[in-house]
């Protein structure tokens, strides 16, 4: 996906705290690896703080070698891994990274499990940090439900502290502005003071703790509020996960239909974050774009398509059927109930009805492949007829085989094409024909086994 | 549809504004043909008006044979086309249609772009404007977020004007109660003063202006507020688009819902504004019920089936399918994953399994489909089976043929039918036999290419 | 399905209230059958009695032979039946469960149409009135809009009595305390004070006047009010009846997310009471999971599969899919566009591809079923391959047959094999063989009919 990149930071290393253990989440899986709109939560983040114009990234895991380890090394070009080792806490945490964020003049701290936190609020929280030349700056957020975060306790105006939830009167729990976990800072001032931070009788260190020495600092700590709440909704749960991911899935639906998208149903249409859409489409209620999906413009697609991985050209018709990995050229119309596999390359104007299933093959211009048939390791032609029930048999047990079928070919109902085998253009064959060899051009076999027929043979 | 009429509005012509070029669509499609619950906006409008008595429409397009011309002259039987030509503005669109209005003594003025205004809505504003003689009656509705609205201004609760929202001050602007853009009027009265109002320094000319007139008019000026807010939705853009859909399918739902049908989950059950339901049909969750269907009672629909523009009967169980342009009778019971197409006409009692496919066929009472098949182009007869994998050959690569099935026959698996071709009642045919001929009553036929076999003959 | 059972409540015994017409439902169905997240919203009512340790349960039905009491018989073990006869009030409804009441000393009475009560809530209810020594303590609840609803009015905040919606003023209306119709009473007092109310002028006998009798009395009336309003959720319309099942739903999507099941959109992910799901599974958009369905651990359900009465292994992934009755073992793939009918057993590492159907049958370990098959009656072995458009032919117009496939078999595409009939292990047959008689171990057949070949014997 191609976003529009802010200019660099320079001299900034985003620290990216992953090393929770997510138990609320019932999971094998570490929390941050679960998937929020396609795409695990914590390459959300990373992909975010790169597109704020943040490109050195630490990412502090719990082992050096465990799942979030191995994703950050796979799926995050250049960002540097740091073992928390022992879970003791987020300033612990973020201190396990001061090897590998070197000589980093401006710090980002942030929890990898905020998969929503926008571009815009990176941006805006360095700005205001880099403005008011605070040693601390974090995010707030004003929620209608603070339950569970720490409350942010001003005096007329200025930052005066954090309270956690469970140190909180009554009168702080009832104030909404909370600490959203997202911290621009001094790195020549935080890492002493994260170094000397008191552990907590559980022997924890909290990089809120942080927060208290920054007010108390000459340069002062000061915050950011962010401006739409539900950036900061934290993945705790797969109830909070289901939230986050509605979350995701409504901007992507809010920014096609203004790019000139129809969604009948938005709460029914499933985009994944990196597919693009061309105006005048229509998506129909439960329709699924995932990957990295293109579609055209003026196509209609739906109900209940789910399209993967595959580029549909304009003014397409899909209706209910299963796409992966496949290419449509234009005023393709396909379904319902038709499944194309990858490899599959459709072409203009080709017809594909009800309960066609190809893979790995490609089929020509204005071919019409009308129902019930596999054409599998194939290469058709254009302008060609298959007739219902037709079987690439491309397996023989052992190897898979492929198969030829001409220009103008004309494939009787029923025929079985069995690979490897060609048939030239203009070829026919009889239905229930099972075609064991070569067919000429304009040739007509028939048969079970097929046997070439002289014209004015009957079947 | 049926809805019930109102009384005849004797003199009044509806004027209605569909001459805005809708760029916030981002469409090649004219913004009032974009269809909400399958039917475009402008024909709402139009059906509404309608309804609540006012026969006499005037459509002001931008062109006299644009998209929206063509779609009043096909589909709004008797409406007359004003084009406006150069858009400057409400006050100049209205004018448009001067010449077409003719005679009335009373208009109504509305924006194409209203779909969901109800004939209710309208029936109250133009008996407001008769019973308080007014020159001019508007629509007013409160909104939570009355952006991008003009805002009424009263004095002692009298009308006073309308402010646009960009001229007025922050206590106007916070004021919820806002312009809906639907007016009743003295035609005597509104032709001059339109005629005479000054244009903005744009070079355009407001309908609000007016409204400034009529308070001066001894007679003043009136205003009906909206009961439903609702109803007042505009449609600017696709998200704006949705939001209408939205609103108009929970109106259908509930009124379906009332009547006596269950909706497992209303908020995935699509309901087009002509579909009638008989009482305790159960509609399961991504039902589609499109253009004029007519479901009968005690049915069972769905999941995830679309039925367009076809006719079922009392009793039916529909699972996941796709019907467009076919009847069933009583008690028929069909899918999953079944395709019946155009023309399809199924009798009492059938049963249509899994991946059957009917095309212009009808298909007898008690008959038997279970698996894999496609009937096109047939007459298949009462208490027939049909076995799996059956095929009605009825293309020969130029003509499309007829195949006839009589009663109580028996078709054998992956049997082909070549058309044209027609098997005599109580006729069977074996597994895998291709039937090129004639079938008797009473024969058997068997084997590549069929032969009829004596009693007692084997395969 | 089970759940956490409450000590039992001795002494006590319930009143289910199910003898109201519900002619506002508009069904021929009494409301109290009319199901709820797959079940009849009476049969919730007594579940949560019997769960909350009440095992005495006298149903209060409009006949003694009717649909109501037949199912009540049918379906709640040891429950009595008591006929109300004519509809004359709801105290004269519970009086008429006086003689099978027998000799309970307290008294639970609720109406049969608040389907949303839980558990927890007539236990609070029970204890409360237990502790306060009242004579009758009755459920209220907080509504945002009490319409329709008795009113309750306190003095000082203790109860002083109920007074019905037609007879309040606009004070009392205005007041969102209502009854929510669940009552604990002590038996002995409450069967006197019944016999004693004087009807109403339509000559029916209420049980809120209780109440009022209640208050009167030197123990007093007490209240208890329910924390979650949306349990006393009464069903009189089909939107009632939408709402009510919406709030079920969520309570469980919300139960399996906080077990460790993800739900990618929760709001339309359909799962039954009765269902089990291992943790680490994620549901798509668009799955049913109905009826005593188990789902294992590291599944992949969906999108859009319906899974009723069936049983899936660990790991297993099913596509687009319909399942019933079927047992899936570990690893198995299925679909898109599958269907499972009863009697399917899938053992380990099965892959069903593409349109695959089958019936009462065994599928072996590792087999392959790839596309466009029917398997019906069969016993088909491990390490099976079934080409394209395989069918067993097991229906010959008369009666079901069985088909034996052994282990390792390679069933060429568009195969018909016509039961009754044996395949041997490792038995090959060629594409478009049609199989009429018994196959050895390790045979080859091909052709129509299928004759057996030597080893390098063409097809």
């Amino acid at each position: 996906m191609t976003r529009p990149q802010s200019p660099p930071l320079d001299g900034w290393t985003a620290i990216v705290l992953a090393a929770g253990r997510g138990t609320r989440m019932r999971s094998r899986l570490p929390k941050v690896l679960h998937p929020v709109a396609g795409r695990p939560m914590m390459l959300h983040v990373c992909d975010t703080v790169r597109a704020a114009g943040i490109e050195r990234i630490v990412v502090v895991t719990a082992d050096a070698d465990g799942e979030v380890a191995e994703a950050v090394r796979a799926q995050v070009p250049g960002a540097a891994v740091a073992p928390q080792g022992e879970p003791l806490g987020t300033g612990h945490a973020a201190l396990a990274a001061r090897v590998a964020a070197g000589d980093a003049s401006h710090l980002l701290i942030l929890n990898a499990d905020l998969p929503l936190i926008t571009e815009r609020t990176v941006r805006e929280l360095t700005q205001r940090h880099l403005q008011e030349h605070a040693v601390l700056t974090f995010l707030t957020a004003y929620l209608e439900d603070p339950t569970g975060y720490g409350r942010v306790r001003r005096q007329n105006g200025r930052i005066h502290g954090i309270v956690e939830e469970s140190d909180a009167d009554a009168v702080t729990r009832g104030q909404p502005e909370v600490n959203a976990g997202l911290y621009a800072a001094e790195a020549e001032w935080l890492w002493p003071v994260l170094a000397d931070l008191e552990p907590s009788p559980r022997g924890e260190v909290y990089l809120t703790d942080a927060i208290a020495r920054a007010v108390d600092h000459p340069q002062g700590a000061e915050a950011y509020q962010v401006v739409e709440s539900s950036e900061v909704q934290q993945v705790n749960t797969r109830v909070e996960l289901a939230r986050a991911e509605q979350i995701m899935r409504e901007r992507i639906r809010r920014r096609v239909m203004l790019d000139g998208v129809t969604l009948v149903d938005p709460a029914t249409t499933y985009i994944d974050a990196g597919v693009a859409i061309g105006p005048d489409t229509t998506l129909l209620p439960g329709v699924h774009l995932l990957g990295s999906t293109t579609v055209g413009g003026g196509c209609r697609i739906g109900p209940s398509a789910v399209v993967r991985d595959s580029t549909i050209g304009d003014g397409c018709q899909v209706g209910m059927s299963t796409l992966e990995g496949s290419e449509l050229a234009e005023r393709v119309t396909v379904g319902p109930y038709c499944h194309l596999r990858p490899g599959t390359r459709i072409e203009a104007d080709v017809h594909l009805g009800n309960y066609v299933e190809v893979k790995a093959s490609r089929v020509g211009a204005r071919t019409r492949v009308g129902h019930f048939s596999y054409i599998g390791d194939a290469d058709v032609g254009a302008d060609v007829n298959i007739g219902a029930g037709t079987v690439t048999a491309n397996y023989d047990g052992a190897t898979k085989h492929h198969t030829t079928i001409g220009d103008r070919a004309f494939i009787g109902s029923d025929s079985v094409l069995i690979a490897p085998v060609e048939l030239g253009a203009d070829a026919r064959t009889g239905a229930g024909t099972i075609v064991t060899r070569d067919v000429p051009a304009s040739a007509r076999v028939v048969g079970v086994p097929g046997r070439i027929r002289e014209p004015g043979e009957g079947v």
